[in-house]
């Protein structure tokens, strides 16, 4: 085991009807603004919620958030909390909306010329808005981290931060505001969340078996829970444990002490920002691709995930484990293949020399610079190959 | 799923040469309390890494708390808290100390007639001093909770309480400090884990897939790591992945939304109260017993540990994860029979009455009371039985 430290101080109170606790968790006397994506917790009832908890309470709004939150919407909230003095923010909706909102926490306070830098340029965060949580979505595992994926339509680039500053300072989860998600968002969940365990977990053995063990156990359940959920929208106990366990997923507690390789969201936040697909659409396409080309490397923690994920005790254990993968992902209604979404080619040089461009190799051996990327864009099935 | 909060804010900073980040953890100017136990970190050079860390740091010392902390000498503590204006406590040991400590940080503000109300009488705590923590003993889980239990000799009384203000602000493992442990404590260590995991799990089925398979993650990993530890002290990742399985069995997170039974923690506490046996040896004695009493209760919970952690499948399953377990306690070298103690039934009456006075009957069900607590006992092998 490496050495390691964890500190996760997020709150997460869960389950059925916990909303109404949003007033006792809002400290007195602050001035929130709520935010929250294209409308559908108008139709679902969370809006109605929130706002009978919070009734009597200075609130503001700003919707419109989009999937893969655009600096471009985030920059009007930011106006708004400095203009406002706005001094709480409360996210009411899926990862986007969060993540949308960890960035508005700290570019609301930042001192530096233009708050792109802080994805860009890793410019440092030395203050930020509190943040509190309405999860609507279980995918992204934001609600218990302190990362943030924002989009520039300007660069079209797609970039991640990580400060302590923005980890929510509580989140509710309500497995009930689940029900009436779109099939494609349900399915996309499972997906994103069964990726994030994987990019923490499929890298080699480096003698931590909590750690291994605790990957497999969320991800056996979500194999479980995620066919349940698509079959059964309103199955309160198996949204309940899709959504913990996309919580757990990515709340740092399984990297402790293990190495990771985050080349599939790499790649995959690639091809969202130049083909505008769903995050969870590029990891599924992308991971088996990456398995391919990374085999030997990957070999030991391919059969270790084979044998106790899917029960491949012999033969090709990492080839199966790959094979066992798509067909789960297939199984849940995703497309593994670039050509099913019409992309060829011609942008793989592009994106592996964006990639390249951003610093270190890839990779838990950091052994993917851009040539792999591309050999590993062309496994990833686009058209004519 | 039940609904459940979870919120743990500690810091944990795990490995090797970790001691030397006490400087930056322990904020400048405070001036502090190091609280250690019998002496052990003196000889095996963890009392000098602390010092060097903290050289030039204001700095008392308060040695001498017990295994089993006394509330007489607690108080001792408490007074040099007041008298000096200590700031801050670090606790550096083992899972006792730390409870102590916990104990010494609230009483430190308690504003009643007696801190012992903290722990008799639930007293409320609203202000406690920071507290951080070097652990040298993987064994109660303490480093990552918020729970403290306490003796008293003029009662013969070991009473609980849980408060988040005493919650550790950091706690640093570093596992070679384990490596000079004597095998008694390891052992302990090794069972008092076990058993706490159990107490969370070996319940009723709550349809929380996910916490069943994180507690048996960890169960797995003490089988396979408590016995490398015994026979080779030194083996750094055994050791490891020890200190990280004990941590993750008590910190709560595998209690979430599910039911707990803590009827072995209960009358383990009066079998150390009355008679002075390790906290561990009485949990290992204890727990067959009142899985023995409650089977048919406990049943289907009882078969799936004995399928996931001990492969069996068929047969009287229950009756089969009881025995494994005593065997699994036996070797590591423990006494699972009160007679093995010369432990008769002389005072079972009046365990079961300080039990049943302390208020709501134990177990899952809140189904034990005075007379189940009596049974349980007889089934724990007195002298003469």
């Amino acid at each position: 085991m490496n050495n390691f430290t964890y500190h996760n101080p997020v709150q997460i109170v869960f389950g059925k009807g916990t909303i109404g606790q949003l007033a006792s968790l809002i400290p007195a006397g602050k001035k929130i603004l709520m935010t929250y994506g294209g409308g559908s917790i108008k139709q679902n009832g969370v809006y109605d919620q929130v706002k009978q908890a919070l009734a009597g309470r200075a609130r503001l709004e700003f919707g419109g958030i989009e999937p893969n939150p655009r600096y471009e919407t985030l920059m009007k909230a930011v106006k708004i909390c400095r203009s406002e003095k706005v001094d709480f923010l409360l996210s009411v909706g899926g990862g986007s909306v969060l993540d949308g909102t960890k960035f508005i926490a700290a570019a609301a306070f930042f001192e530096g010329n233009d708050p792109w830098d802080i994805l860009a340029k890793n410019a440092p965060i030395n203050k930020a808005l509190p943040i509190g949580c309405v999860l609507t979505l279980p995918a992204t595992g934001s609600e218990m981290n302190m990362f943030s994926v924002v989009s520039r339509d300007s660069t079209q680039e797609k970039l991640a931060f990580a400060n302590p500053q923005v980890f929510p300072q509580f989140s509710i989860l309500d497995p009930e505001t689940n029900f009436t998600l779109p099939e494609r968002q349900t399915r996309n969940g499972v997906a994103d969340a069964f990726a994030h365990v994987l990019e923490q977990y499929l890298t080699y053995p480096a003698n931590a078996p909590l750690q291994d063990r605790q990957a497999e156990a969320i991800l056996l359940t979500l194999t479980e829970e995620g066919p349940k959920v698509l079959k059964q929208p309103r199955d309160y106990a198996a949204r309940a444990n899709l959504a913990w366990s996309a919580t757990l997923a990515l709340n740092g507690l399984i990297a402790c002490g293990v190495p990771q390789d985050w080349t599939t969201h790499m790649i995959g936040h690639e091809l969202t920002a130049l083909y505008g697909l769903d995050h969870a659409q590029t990891l599924v396409v992308v991971m088996p691709a990456v398995w391919k080309h990374q085999k030997q490397a990957k070999a030991q923690k391919l059969a270790q995930y084979a044998e106790r994920v899917w029960g491949v005790t012999g033969g090709d254990q990492a080839g199966q484990a790959i094979a066992r993968t798509e067909q789960f992902f297939q199984s849940l209604g995703m497309k593994t293949r670039l050509s099913e979404y019409g992309i060829g080619s011609e942008r793989f040089e592009e994106m592996g020399e964006r990639l390249a461009r951003r610093g270190s190799k890839l990779g838990e051996h950091q052994a993917i610079g851009k040539k792999e990327v591309i050999e590993i864009l062309r496994l990833c099935g686009p058209l004519g190959a």
